[in-house]
């Protein structure tokens, strides 16, 4: 199975972060951050063998064995060191430097592939009655311990119930644009279905190439074209969930007033409610034309002016990304010497060769006026995508300049290239970990009333428990009407043991993030990582209520423990 | 209280359906269908006086009264006859039977009018200590039994708790584009406010003028402007819920993925899972821009392909409604004179006059081509209004008109005309029921994969039940992505037991709507009518999950009991 060759690192071992630009970032860091004793050039896959890790030992009595091989089959039941090693933690800044230790504290006793519905049913019936607990695995990219295996107590078996066989679209209904489609496929073999029919469903999450929908469904995903296309939440229509009590189904209608609606108390369960098996998606067509622009614009401010026009009259741009003077110049710094246009080229260029030391607060370049006028350290990179007909893309991109007039246009290949990269991204937290370097991410969203000190605010804390001298970079990604997402990228030297260090910036900064009117998540989910602060979230009533659900469905709390409730 | 003083009928004594289109109808009926024995000159108003009305008798004890008055202050406690009467039923067809009997099988206890949510909360845990039904009570426009006041046994007391007074706009948050409101407040101050600061909620049910926001939350209501502006769970942030454990709070962020979105639990939960009081909610600016347009399309089947159409350019007209050929004719036969234009003044004039006689099948007149190509037997109505800027608006109108081009423009003044009627049409039925007719409506939604033939059965059995002389009008008022609303009218002559004969044609439609993939409701919720069906149309497993969380938060069963659950 090729998809655990690479257990203790993002993705597959046929890609990694462009050799050029790790350099190019290696460069911007202050030296000291870089471990001297560890030798860079020996990739991680060969520093580690699979031999010498010790993972905990099997739980599961016999009788369990034997009666999950009856369910699903021999070759669907493994407990071999491989397969348990790969499904033994998923993509969390703490699971890779724990990937890195020769004893793996958590794994889970097996991991079974059912093949149908009927088989998760049984599965769970019989865990249910066993009290073994059961960890729904999709891709496994979690970033927040969301399929990491643990018990309820130290002797309780553990098994990981993977998805990746029920991998199928069941039926396209073409006339009513819509797809009953089972939840462990993955992102690029949906989208490949979807096409030839031609559909889509304008979901791409960053972990796309190995999440799956129901990963994406549990967690309540959005992805880099939710801003046209709509959150994952928007595109179900219906469940199907194996439960211990048998498989539920909600039905696909396209609105509907009769009660409660019980596909959003499933979307975000995270497996505390059942494991979904199967979901109808509401599909779009590929849309006939699909165009970038960027723009540098004057100032953050100026980008939240623009993403609130856009909103405010309904445009629908699918990729919205402003980033912040820090995450633009840190763009910029990484650009290669072919960007946009002549003139500016040279600006980058001039940009990229004056980072990181601080930027002449006013440039004078050849290339017009708007240029003049912006400050390099005020300056904000907006990208955009617009799709849809050409008619429609050409109206948009109009409207779309004139909010933008304040800023400078790059035009397309700023955003194409940015796109190229997109998927490429999370495969430099390996090269960084490997190196000493701590790399991690965190996200929230808010209202645009609270948003700037938010936003001011985040940052200050992730200054203040990482060093001053961290990179602290952010972006916007999605917009509201109401609000927008906030998406940090930083960069600290790693200390003796990162996991502590983590561990306190985490809760420095959740804690600040929630004082300031900050989600817990905009699109990661909950997990592990964000547990503690739930009952601050929800509230409460929210969480008795939760809990009384979670009795109900999951008395003996087998499902996915630890996670979320 | 000036809303108690048409407790017989629908909405303000000041306002009713106009006599010269009553008398149209009234001519269009079969002669037949009209009681010889009703003066029908007299209102119903003045053929039943309170006194002679008899009510059940109070169950309360005077150590409950004492203590509700105590909470919430002896003015708003009230057991008089008339309060009580105005708050025994809803607006439902048999409601309105009911409500001329003598005898009122169901009356509150009495009527409870708290101030602030701490009133809400302290009612709610005193009734559930006591054991008490509590009924929620916001404008008492549910047209399913949402708010008849039932208790699970007969001699447990009920207390209808109006939310009346909780009647403010808390704060607008022009910045972020919300409010936080209290959900007493009826439609028109809620917008009337709102306008006064620029924005609107959009959302415009035809009980508009006499529902709440509550009513609307807690049965997912939608309005004839949601195409645009969303249906009510689209508009609400956050809730404010008084439970018998407490008063829950959930936050209004634009998203998030910290696991279910509770509101989507109290969306739709009809007072089975406590008594929503406050509510955010996301506005639009006021529009700068609002056209009508309307169109003559040659069938039923080409008003299905335009509003696809629209919806797969992600078009968003704010009221878009598709008459079927039958409500076109109907809807021609009742115009008045000064329709539209010249031309299409004559088309009308004379379709008014062969009304309800078979028209011929096709008509030639002297306006253009395209009227020749229209078989009066197959045209359908589409009358649309579109909301924006100028601009917005202009590009708009010429990419429906170009959708539109099989079909005869009629301009501006059909929908404009019908838009001046939309909220007297529910006055029609006090009329036609006091004259021994039956009127009623159903709605239901599905995806366009099933729309004919849920259509066409839907249409049958009516007919089937009715009596194949009842007339059987149907339109479109919703679409989405996979699919659209069905909302039939119907009118039928009244038999002698009309609640047997409603009932049964209640039981056998729904049948063919629930066998035919229709959602059960679209928009007017569950109720008691529509109870009989809900494990249907959720599934058992929804249901027990739903029963089980029911019985965490009101063991006693004292929250609206008999209604959704």
């Amino acid at each position: 199975m090729n998809y655990c060759e690479k257990w203790w690192g993002w993705g597959d071992l046929s890609q990694s972060f462009p050799k050029d630009s790790t350099q190019k970032i290696l460069n911007l860091l202050p030296s000291q951050w870089l471990q001297k004793e560890v030798d860079a050039s020996i990739p991680l896959a060969i520093t580690k063998k699979i031999e010498e890790i010790e993972l905990p030992g099997i739980r599961l009595s016999n009788q369990d064995i034997t009666h999950f091989k009856e369910i699903v089959g021999e070759k669907n039941f493994c407990t071999d060191k491989k397969t348990r090693l790969c499904h033994s933690f998923g993509k969390s800044y703490v699971d890779l430097i724990q990937a890195r230790d020769k004893k793996i504290r958590f794994s889970p006793d097996a991991v079974i592939f059912p093949e149908d519905e009927r088989h998760v049913h049984e599965i769970i019936a019989y865990a249910h009655f066993q009290n073994i607990c059961v960890t729904p695995f999709g891709g496994g990219t979690s970033v927040l311990g969301g399929v990491n295996p643990q018990g309820t107590e130290p002797y309780q078996p553990v098994l990981t119930l993977s998805l990746r066989h029920l991998d199928k679209i069941l039926k396209i209904d073409a006339a009513s644009r819509m797809a009953d489609v089972q939840v462990g496929i993955l992102g690029p073999d949906l989208e490949k279905q979807l096409n030839s029919h031609g559909f889509t469903l304008g979901h791409f999450p960053q972990s796309f190439e190995f999440s799956t929908l129901g990963g994406w469904i549990a967690t309540r995903s959005a992805g880099h074209s939710s801003n046209h296309y709509g959150r994952i939440e928007d595109l179900v229509l219906s469940l199907k969930v194996a439960t211990p009590q048998g498989i539920l189904e909600t039905k696909p209608h396209p609105a509907s007033s009769c009660g409660p609606n019980w596909n959003e108390v499933y979307l975000g369960s995270e497996g505390s409610f059942g494991v979904i098996t199967q979901a109808s998606l509401s599909l779009s067509e590929i849309p006939e034309c699909k165009e970038y622009l960027s723009f540098l614009l004057p100032s953050y401010q100026e980008g939240l002016n623009v993403l609130r026009a856009i909103k405010k009259n309904y445009l629908s741009p699918s990729i919205v990304r402003l980033s912040d003077p820090h995450e633009t110049q840190f763009m910029i710094a990484l650009s290669d010497d072919q960007p946009c246009s002549k003139s500016s080229r040279a600006f980058l260029k001039n940009a990229w060769r004056s980072f990181p030391r601080t930027f002449p607060k006013n440039i004078y370049l050849s290339f017009g006026q708007k240029l003049k006028k912006i400050s390099q350290q005020q300056a904000s990179l907006l990208i955009l995508c617009l799709e849809g007909s050409i008619n429609e893309v050409s109206t948009l991109k109009s409207k779309i300049k004139t909010l933008c007039k304040k800023g400078l246009s790059l035009g397309k290949s700023v955003g194409i290239k940015w796109e190229k990269n997109y998927f490429l991204s999370p495969y430099l937290r390996d090269e960084l970990i490997h190196r000493g370097v701590l790399l991690d991410t965190l996200e929230t969203v808010t209202s645009w009333t609270y948003f700037e000190k938010l936003y001011l605010e985040t940052h200050k804390a992730l200054k203040n428990s990482l060093g001053q001298d961290a990179i602290v970079l952010c972006h916007i990604s999605h917009i509201y009407p109401t609000g927008a997402s906030l998406y940090f990228t930083f960069l600290a030297q790693a200390h003796d043991n990162p996991i502590t260090q983590w561990i306190r910036m985490k809760n420095d900064v959740t804690q600040v993030i929630m004082n300031n009117h900050g989600a817990l998540s905009h699109h990661h989910g909950v997990g592990q990582d964000h547990k503690k602060w739930i009952y601050d979230e929800k509230g409460p009533l929210v969480m008795d209520q939760m809990k009384a659900l979670k009795k109900f469905i999951d008395p003996k709390n087998i499902l996915n423990p630890n996670k979320l409730l």
